[in-house]
């Protein structure tokens, strides 16, 4: 196809197409004429996972390029892939003062899990039990498990469709499915919450006086 | 106390404190002098409190004003005001086109839930679900199961303690346990994704072709 059916196809308008050819994030077709050029289902894949990545909530153009490289990346230990790849994702504003990370070292130990001081997973751990801490939300090893128990199950059939595809399907698969279910399990937690507070509380009078009174 | 050791308990600069005063955010202390006030340890929470508020990641002021607003209503129906209360946190960005929420509601539906398209979680499920769509990631009835299998029983145990809470506390509570327990949720979703890859992978030799050879 040429570049204004790949443009069709894919929803993407022909000037964005070449903005993304210029960048080297999609591949020249293959030239028919000086002006021509040939585009397949492989172009098609790529726009769509280059629109996948670029409309991702925080996602700037620098960490779209990362990670195309790092799928683009013929070689390499996969799991060192997935990890940078998911490493790149947003959110970056998580600050912290020192590479120490004494809370959330403590809390991966006793999940079972690795500690590395390196993977972003760790510093987001840190600074979300730091926020706790300040408002005097508890997350003590009881609660922990709580988390544990819902979300490792969960990780696993997650995980499970990756078994079949190679190094390269795994690391797209591992970047969009990091980042596009994660607002999925939240909202859902969100709906949740209202389901069983709506359930769970008997209606009020609204001319009662409230339980504080 | 005085403000100086109000300010030297919460560890909140005194000039926050009198912005926190002048916003009607904090209640005045009790004048013991025409230059002096006195505050308790109401006054200290409720500082604690503001600085959770105000310390979350795109919270601006103008909703932490609300949600305290709410918090200080001082009737009403608690689900409404849990509700509200929630509604006033992030993500504010996710914008959707029209007010049909046509994916959302036939989820919420599936999942046994209450469809109400004004509750601001019913928009971010739409637009999760959207964006898995431009993805071309899944969303069956099968996976979504997957998610409130893992997210109901969870919730359940979020909101235990509510029920010895009176309406206030339940509202504090909601608003700090919702923001507050998401990023814990995300980073050990990721932490086991990271666990799962590395203990389910057969390390690899660097030197070999890798699989898609």
């Amino acid at each position: 196809m040429q570049i204004s059916e790949l443009a069709a196809a894919s929803g993407v308008p022909i000037t964005t197409l070449k903005f993304y050819l210029r960048e080297g994030m999609l591949q020249r077709g293959r030239s028919t004429s000086p002006t021509r050029a040939e585009y397949g289902p492989e172009h098609l894949d790529r726009v769509r996972l280059i629109n996948a990545l670029t409309n991702m909530r925080g996602l700037p153009i620098a960490k779209v390029r990362e990670i195309l490289s790092i799928i683009d990346a013929p070689q390499g230990d996969p799991v060192e892939a997935m990890g940078s790849a998911i490493g790149a994702l947003p959110p970056y504003d998580i600050a912290h003062e020192s590479a120490d990370y004494p809370h959330a070292e403590a809390v991966i130990k006793s999940l079972g899990f690795t500690f590395d001081p390196n993977f972003p997973a760790t510093r987001h751990l840190e600074s979300a039990l730091e926020g706790l801490d300040h408002a005097g939300l508890e997350w003590n090893e009881n609660i922990l498990s709580r988390y544990r128990d819902a979300l490792v199950p969960l990780a696993e059939a997650e995980l499970a469709p990756m078994k079949s595809m190679d190094t390269q399907e795994a690391v797209i698969y591992a970047v969009l499915g990091t980042a596009l279910y994660e607002p999925l399990i939240l909202a859902i937690r969100r709906l949740a919450h209202r389901h069983l507070i709506e359930s769970q509380t008997p209606t009020v009078d609204p001319e009662a006086p409230n339980a504080r009174e």
